[in-house]
């Protein structure tokens, strides 16, 4: 019987859209519905892949009609299960074919994208007239400018260019009742009242569905200069990022804290791997300046390392003289990641506190979750100008794969305690999605979460997008189950 | 009747939160009733002056008993009549009282303000710790940060360092309904789901009240340098814009384009002001660059300058080389804003396009005025970096005054239908307000403005306040006079 009327309400589907939006196939449905990591396989009834913003339209008001609830997905690379579905009251809305670019002003310093352009091919795209999307994450091959909104992405060049939120001029959002609200010119200057475009940045689909974007750029860094530095503690780092970005005048793009694992764990990855310099030191950092023009980078990173050493800001640093050596060091970084991956399931967190309290922060974290934890394996790194840390926790190797997951969950409940204590965020970067919702109510304000809901309520009174992302699914998810069952 | 009514509310307001707290007397009230321009005198029964948080609540709570109508106020340097009272059905709330700078965080570059907090007394706090708040205009002496944050002023170095939004970390909010919605922690990074603090920044005070703020800091710009440079067109200004961001690695803080009637206009309000080059040229751009520590600032715009010229950028050039000589070369920009007031009752507004159609929009705009208004004298200028104009338009001398407003309104009219084709927007930095409600009402599309009534009713479904700004007072305003009256 449910079969039925759920094959009714697919037919139903492809009969109003074509066959050539819609798909109700296991087989051609998996990736879609499949989370990033192949943790989670999602279930939904149907991935329907609009090619127009009319499309997107006819797709939202059907639903409604229907009483489906969507989830929008981008390149479906997140990391909090945003985008995956859990039902067959469920249609993914997949925005890949939508991956025009509309316009590129390079005057204006500003383009107008669709929703499903790859971020990558926007980067490329505007770099050949010159200019720079700053906007760089580990999954720019993949992730689409729409989720990058939705999620509010960051990536490692957040300290000099901010979120995705500060790259964002205006928007095209499909919203619950099937409007198309637009506000897509690319002003640098606008003031009329309320701006409603930051309600749908961040809001993980939970509010409309975000059809094109009109993006921020900037100049294009044609020098790069990159170091990796010795200090003698996570204190003397955060000094040293006041200096720098003080003594660089905020050409400063990366400036990443390591612990002294760091080498250790990337030659577990990278063998082949060279140490950089000699001795083991108490932290290390990863620095970038860059720019363009009349400004010579490598020259001024030259001076600042003379004047740190001068005055005794860093016990140790190498510069890279080519591209190929900046490569180098930005290895250890990400073998620092890929060591702990060979080690098997542990805890990533990814936390943010205030940077004046990041060293206090780590350090605490560390003995309380020694003190639960006496034989665990922490690891602390991070971006310090953002005062991001990934506060990762292994359980010792011999322990079975099967007492892991409740013994990191242990780990997990000390660092969720740490940063309430710290006034702190538990989602620096990656958002709330399915996955943190839980955790997300459990520790944020009643006046927040009711706020929330308020404006929900108010913007999706029908709660047809993407139920069960940053807010708990409702008796409304049910109703809408129950039109299907 | 209504008298005696009135009284009564009033006497409930003193008996309730004491005489310290508020005041009835008119001569009193007058400085908080009457707008900044002194054109407005607003009416309301009574003004309110919290001291701290919990205050505040008592007031919004009691408000909402009694019926009456809040209009938010910070240091009334407004220009749109954001806070300008309108009816005895309403009270003021000035926030100047709650003026203390709550912490200074110099290695996270924030600090937390209240509300009242005056934005020169927070500038100097933090430039003593060697930080800058780069916020700065011309009210900077007299307006409040909480005002800054509801209106999200901008001022002259958005271009560098973005508008207020972009400098705000958390806020601190008393909501219609009187519960507190705080999240003063400063993170740089934060990404737990939508981000409500954006509903409050350019709110104008009608979703609630900003009692606090946390605010982002840069390091304090030790070296400037200054250029008045010539160029052949508007065209050529734009272009060269776009080559200062690119060459000057975006230290660029300042890029103002001035009209060739600049010189003169500045010579009527300062006549002893000395041209600083000769001849007449077809327009002017005002350029500063700033930084700090190892960057020779002076150095770069000497680079810049020459290459400028190489490459046939500009046609002539001075750099001020001294701070006496760069305050000369501002004065000129302010020179022709004085210049224009003593001209007597003139049309200014406060558009933006995008920087690439400024030229062919400030061409356009000036042919469609003149063929509406033959004899009108039209002046253009603006900053480039932001796709700002002040297009202002002058009657002719000899009309007489009253005359003046119909004409004036006739070439309104005319600059707001260009901006509609421009898909600008006719209000740049000063916000809507009661002052521009019914223009922004007409010009914004249906969409837009039941997105922003529906989150209005939703956060202040009761009306309580600010009436009236951004949208319409409605039936539930009449009603709530009623109780009054």
């Amino acid at each position: 019987m449910i079969d039925e009327m759920l094959s009714d309400v697919a037919a139903e589907l492809v009969r109003e859209l074509g066959a050539d939006l819609v798909t109700t196939d296991a087989e051609e449905m998996r990736p879609f519905c499949r989370d990033w990591h192949g943790d989670v396989e999602g279930i939904a009834l149907a991935v329907i892949r609009p090619r127009t913003t009319d499309d997107v339209v006819k797709v939202v008001r059907l639903c409604g009609r229907l009483g489906l609830n969507i989830v929008p997905q981008g390149g479906n690379t997140g990391l909090v299960l945003g985008a995956t579905p859990e039902s067959e009251g469920q249609v993914v809305v997949s925005l890949g074919r939508m991956n025009r670019i509309r316009t590129i002003d390079a005057e204006n310093f500003s383009a107008v994208v669709e929703a499903g352009c790859i971020l990558s091919v926007v980067k490329d795209a505007v770099a050949a007239e010159g200019m720079f999307f700053p906007l760089t994450l580990g999954a720019q091959g993949s992730c689409q400018i729409g989720g990058n909104v939705s999620s509010n992405a960051g990536g490692i060049n957040v300290l000099r260019y901010g979120m995705t939120r500060e790259l964002v001029l205006g928007l095209e959002v499909v919203l619950p009742d099937g409007e198309v609200w637009s506000q897509l010119s690319p002003l640098r200057k606008d003031n009329r009242g309320i701006d409603l475009k930051h309600l749908f940045i961040g809001a993980e689909g939970t509010l409309g569905i975000v059809t094109a974007v009109s993006l921020k750029l900037a100049p294009l860094p044609t020098q790069k200069s990159t170091a990796l530095l010795a200090v003698e503690s996570l204190e003397q780092a955060v000094a040293l990022y006041r200096f720098a970005r003080t003594q660089c005048c905020d050409l400063l793009s990366a400036f990443e804290f390591m612990p002294p694992e760091a080498f250790g764990l990337a030659k577990e990855a990278l063998p082949h791997l060279e140490l950089p310099m000699a001795g083991d030191h108490p932290a290390y950092v990863l620095m970038e300046i860059s720019g363009a023009g009349l400004v010579d980078i490598s020259n001024l990173m030259q001076r600042f390392l003379e004047l740190c050493f001068e005055q005794s800001h860093l016990v140790d640093g190498v510069v890279a003289s080519s591209d190929s050596q900046a490569r180098t060091l930005w290895l250890f970084r990400e073998g620092m990641v890929e060591g702990q991956a060979k080690r098997g399931l542990h805890l990533r967190t990814d936390v943010s506190v205030p940077i004046s309290r990041l060293p206090s922060f780590v350090s605490d974290v560390e003995h309380a979750v020694l003190a639960e934890l006496p034989d665990a394996f922490c690891i602390a790194y991070g971006h310090v100008g953002d005062g991001n840390v990934h506060f990762n926790i292994h359980a010792p190797k011999e322990m079975e794969v099967e007492h892991r997951r409740a013994y990191l969950l242990r780990a997990k409940h000390v660092i969720d305690a740490a940063v309430t204590r710290y006034d702190g965020s538990i989602s620096a970067e990656h958002g709330i999605g399915r996955l943190k919702q839980p955790e997300f109510e459990k520790l944020t304000s009643p006046v927040h979460l009711h706020l929330l809901s308020t404006v929900k309520q108010a913007i999706d009174p029908a709660k047809l997008m993407n139920n069960g992302v940053q807010i708990k699914a409702t008796a409304l998810d049910r109703a809408s189950c129950s039109v299907i069952a």
